[in-house]
């Protein structure tokens, strides 16, 4: 177990220190895989299905086969292990079998000596196919006449919870609302689009170098499609431009790939996914229909909360059980009620399957429930801040599962709402906005929501980590975990807990990118829980190295190890508050007599557990907490809504590096902004997507930007390194219902389809009540 | 501490199983550096001195800066760090400042887009020498005249051993013999030059790959020449191929001038030594000249041994002091001698830096010893084996530094005497070529010694490994150590010892290349002692891994850890003899609740001491005991010697694996017959090297190669994995004088220089007494 850590001042850990890894992007010396490049290496193109859905009934590789230049043409029949992707279950192919089951599915793979070569070879593989209908969207594939995708009738999962009665809580209700939410895809737009290296080794092994978030699943599914042990096969990220999710699972789809033409070739092959087969074929946050009831008192207390939540999950099962679940039990929000009953299924479409984004199945229902806050607060004519603050969540309440909220857990969700609403000039400016007349007018919203930090319940066999660290005679540090850097600072925020931790300057430690050599399976970085785990697992690692050192000091100072504290880079008698040696004196002493200063930490976040029957358990170790605050203008000619000033206040615990946090809050804030208001994926009735770039496919930019305004708000949690949760999904969570809250407050129209696109406003403004 | 290991039956220790790298090796796919390529690479070469020792007046780097594709030229000048290489002392410099003290010298170097551009570009680097005189060769060092190179008057370090009273001794004794034996160059002649490829990081870091027997000595010099702390600067052994020594202290030298050039032009840079420039500049074993006087009763008993042992250590000091302080350790043999008195000294000159080669200082004296012995035997009338068989040490008697051995070291010598001169028909052929005519003849002849285990009290601080073990959730086992693969077979002993302890399958397990990272500084790959060391650091890791599994099984099969053990690739129940689980079931378990399989193993060698006064202490912590028999035929009219079989017996404690054991006595043997009868390194009188290639520098090939039979003593080591002591060196140790033994056998005369090659055996033929 992790020693509490109680009355330290701490030097490092809440600083503001410049990113570790700035310098190197600044300037363009950092190395993402297409930097990258090796003897003899080759390039992949991949062959996808044209059809959303059809069968394959030959493929004839010959001609690409004999174009000058190609080293190997693959097809699910030259895959040496197995040909299938194990998430959850292993219903997707990495290559295609009989079937292809949605648009880009891929089909073969050529690697060749140039990208143009191998892009042009792929054009000469003959693919016979017999098209099928497909089931195309998600109130489609639950018609009866609907092709079948997967799953049971094409629900691939169902989750539900079961608290109290709710019949009886709509009825003790004086009032009762139900409606029905749309969400649409969303897509990651990292900077940089999925890739891999496969490097083939001298004995047999691979190496991959890529693009991603999770190396481990990257390992597990190398290992799987070329039939090698773990440990023939390694996995080093590169710098990586962006995740989101969108680098958790489908990177090991494009290893695999590059991995099995690195095979069959015997060459380096290198595949890096254009913007448009990128946007067409790796996965997205997933168009959701949620239909929430809710019966309150006239004082706003709720009664009872009935919803039932559906998500397009597409061809595969990919990770869209576990987003459901995630969704299932947040769906209630961050209120206390007695009766709640949720229903949740996930539906298999002839689509992209859809997998991890940012929020992983709860933005979705966040906007859904902050909506009907809204609109019971509209109906009681309450003001939305004070009904919020009637149901929220405190010490001792329950959530909807049951889980009973602890002080240990740290609990700041009304200081957040408190915080934020005073920040933001809630109160008058609620006020002010209440009775507009003109073309362009104001308002404010906001939305309220609780999220779980880590794997929860769902993941629990996940739910570990391991890190390692090394001292050398100079007193350097070098740090390694199995968590991944993708842009987020974990890099620096690791860096300052293990340095805080082993009480050595910052300057001195370095960490490297994540290998799974270096450490064991850490599990994925999702969740908002590397600072937890990984930087639980440090110190963990840096405790055992610590044992050296004081050994050594005590060894040269007769002063017992267990008075000694490490602080501000020096070795101190906490008893008398003297400095007994410097930390590199220390390492100086402890190498001079033979200590071992290397260690693997590991961490084992605390159990959680989850009822498959009635939905009840403690489903996460602890809870992120957050209120968010829009103000917006509303062109009431045109539909336009221009996001004005957000305020996000975010119970994190501790905040490591302020810094960070914020830059967390700021580009989170982008990407809810643009869920809630610009963007879209399209199909074409073929199943076809039509938005394959980012001119059709429309994120913010910086002229979108409106002012953002975080607020740190640290009630610690006990478990976590220095009182830290997590942060890394919530910035973007809630502020689609937050805006559209403010649209509302604007123009006195509820939306409740996002994006809240201007045509979308306009017709909610013409009184077209869309749902 | 280790667990001792009492009763267990093994299955993998002891096992001829194939090296785990032979495939790799045998089909090419092994990637030396010269294999490697990065993006934007450059390659050096480096301008040397034409002169034994020169004042450089001036170097003028412009004209070779201006050649296009040149990207950096580097002096002294350009060193952002220290110029110093730090290994006993730092007075050598990377590049000469003021003076070059030998030929050969690195004076500047250049990085350029071809190897052929590097090279013309540092024809343009334009240098003005002051030619100075030159101290050529050991004696002429020690002339009142000579120059001075280093250390005080030309000596860089003394050593003695003052023991009982030699004088009382040599009074005591019915014989007094004394004579001068001379020892040359000997070049390692790796298959592989030295080379190293320095890759700039992103982060203002060098990741540096080598060719290479120590990477943490070159992990120093990397940071110590780019001002870099340990941690910005990562080394990773190549395929290495072949050590010998050769690759202990240089590649130092050659990383850090590819570092600086890779610093310099901001681009990869690989830097490959030709042959010739590897044999002019990269060290080799000293030339030494030992005079030993040595007394003895008529029985044979030795009662006195005086010695003096002056090796030639070149230019800077490097090891020598180290390969000074072994000789003078081991120069009295492994006889029980009440008086003994050593005086050493490392004498400096304008030659190439002498440095480690197998057996590191030892050779030269056990060639003195041996012979002394034969002389004894001959003078005495005695058979060579019985005066051996008698002054033999035993177990409680002390050796020449006063160190008891003791039955716990593990003590075979009487052993491998008795096996080698059984197998080798030694008392019927020794009374078959007493009395021969004829133009050729057959002799046979003996050597016996004693070798230290392990770095010894002069490298206390040094005793030290680490080992990394990572258990994947397939049960496949990635090792890592800190000590180097460079052909000898240290990876398959290490796999061995690993799975064995792990009580898994060895197929499950494999083995990464040396990486600074992974591991910490674990010390050199030299004396020996990887075995030892990395094995007993494998063994604390596996211990570490074991409490997991072992927890894990526990809880599902309600039986205590403490009465589990591993063998067989499962876990056994100790008191029952039943098997619990397999290995796989046993990791299945515990990834399955969480367990932590992976760990950092630590060794410390027992300490040792020296005490410089009068030389005594417990030097080594173990020896290894060898015999060795020669079989020759020399043509008594050219003087040719055919070395015909040898018989090697050595007492290493426990084979880990007998097959790579008797490779090692069979690589030795063919290095120790070249050492004996024919390598030889010639300089002009200016002090330029001469052989310059191996068709003027000869080595033996495989039509010089006697048939050898390898006799394995097992007297096992009580701190040794398995009982294992180290076998690396020896094989190679006692041939040259159990050949020139042979050949006084055959022709009567003895040999008291070598090596023995035709024109120097012809003249001791005729009679003239060479020294």
């Amino acid at each position: 177990m992790i020693e509490r850590q109680v009355s330290v001042v701490m030097s490092i850990v809440g600083e503001r220190v410049v990113r570790v890894d700035a310098a190197e992007k600044a300037t363009g010396r950092a190395k993402f895989i297409d930097d990258m490049k090796f003897p003899g290496m080759l390039h992949a193109s991949v062959l996808r299905s044209p059809y959303a859905h059809a069968k394959i009934l030959s493929i004839d590789k010959s001609e690409a086969e004999a174009v000058p230049g190609v080293y190997a043409v693959c097809t699910h029949e030259d895959v040496p292990g197995k040909n299938r992707h194990h998430v959850v279950t292993d219903d997707q192919p990495f290559f295609a079998e009989d079937v292809a089951r949605h648009y880009g599915e891929a089909i073969a793979a050529v690697a060749a000596e140039t990208r143009e070569l191998a892009e042009y070879a792929v054009t000469k593989i003959k693919v016979e196919y017999e098209e099928l209908p497909a089931a195309l969207g998600l109130e489609n594939a639950l018609l009866d006449e609907a092709p079948y995708v997967g799953g049971e009738e094409n629900i691939f999962r169902r989750y539900k919870i079961r608290k109290g009665d709710v019949d009886k809580g709509f009825d003790e209700s004086d009032i009762v609302i139900e409606h029905k939410f749309v969400t649409p895809y969303q897509e990651h737009a990292y900077l940089e689009t999925n890739g891999a290296l496969a490097v083939p080794g001298s004995v047999g092994d691979m190496t991959v170098y890529g693009t991603m978030q999770c190396p481990f699943y990257v390992l597990h599914a190398v290992s799987d499609v070329l039939g090698l042990p773990q440990n023939m096969v390694r996995i080093i990220q590169a710098a990586t431009g962006g995740g989101f999710g969108g680098k958790e699972d489908v990177p090991s789809l494009v290893a695999a790939i590059a991995a099995v033409l690195a095979c069959k070739a015997g060459r380096p092959v290198k595949y890096i996914l254009s913007r448009e087969e990128d946007l067409i074929c790796m996965s997205k946050r997933h168009p959701a229909i949620v239909r929430i009831k809710m019966g309150a008192k006239k004082t706003g207390e709720l009664t009872a909360i009935e919803a039932d939540y559906k998500v397009n999950a597409g061809a595969y099962v990919t990770l869209s059980t576990i987003v459901l679940w995630r969704g299932t039990v947040h769906v209630a929000g961050p209120y206390r009620c007695p009766n709640v009953k949720v229903d949740a299924a996930a539906v298999a479409t002839n689509m992209v399957p859809c997998g991890a984004y940012r929020g992983f199945g709860t933005p979705q229902v966040i906007f859904a429930h902050e909506s009907m806050m809204d609109e019971l607060a509209f109906r009681l004519g309450m003001d939305p801040l004070e009904i919020r603050k009637i149901n929220a969540l405190c010490v001792g309440d329950e959530t909807s599962t049951g889980q009973v909220i602890t002080e240990e857990m740290g609990m700041g969700l009304m200081e957040t709402i408190e915080r934020a609403s005073e920040e933001s000039g809630w109160a008058e400016k609620r006020k002010k906005y209440s009775n507009q007349e003109g073309e362009t007018r104001k308002g404010i919203g906001m939305s309220t929501f609780l999220y779980g930090v880590g794997l929860g319940a769902g993941g629990n066999y996940m739910a570990r980590a391991g890190a390692h660290i090394q001292v050398y005679d100079d007193a350097s540090v070098l740090l390694a975990v199995g968590t991944a850097e993708m842009g987020q600072g974990m890099k620096t925020v690791l860096s300052q807990i293990a340095a805080e931790e082993l009480g050595c300057p910052l300057e001195n430690v370095s960490i490297i990118m994540t290998d799974t050599s270096h450490v064991p399976d850490s599990g994925p970085t999702v969740a908002s829980r590397s600072t937890v785990v990984s930087g639980n697992a440090l110190r963990d690692a840096a405790m055992k190295i610590k044992a050296g050192l004081y050994a050594a000091v005590s060894k040269k100072k007769g002063v017992p190890p267990e008075v000694m504290e490490s602080r501000d880079g020096a070795i101190y008698n906490r008893e008398n508050g003297k400095m007994l040696m410097t930390f590199g004196e220390a390492v100086n002493a402890a190498t001079g007599t033979r200590k071992h200063l290397a260690a693997q930490g590991w961490y084992i976040s605390p159990n959680t557990d989850f009822n498959e029957e009635d939905g009840h358990g403690n489903i996460y170790f602890t809870y992120t907490w957050v209120t968010q605050v829009a103000e917006v203008e509303v062109d009431m000619r045109t539909g336009q809504v221009t996001v004005e000033h957000l305020t996000c206040a975010h119970d994190i615990g501790r905040a490591i590096n302020p810094t960070l946090m914020e830059g967390q809050i700021q580009g989170g804030s982008s990407q809810g902004m643009g869920y809630g208001t610009m963007e879209e994926i399209l199909y074409d009735k073929k199943g076809r997507m039509l938005t394959t770039s980012l001119s059709t496919y429309m994120i913010p930019t910086i002229q979108d930007m409106p002012d953002v305004t975080p607020i740190i708000v640290e009630h610690p949690y006990k478990e976590g390194p220095y009182g830290a949760k997590g942060v890394g999904e919530t910035p973007l969570m809630g502020i689609a219902p937050a805006v559209t809250n403010a649209i509302r407050s604007a123009t006195g129209v509820p939306i409740r389809e996002i994006p809240a696109k201007p045509e979308r406003v306009l017709k909610s403004l013409e009184g077209e009540e869309i749902l």
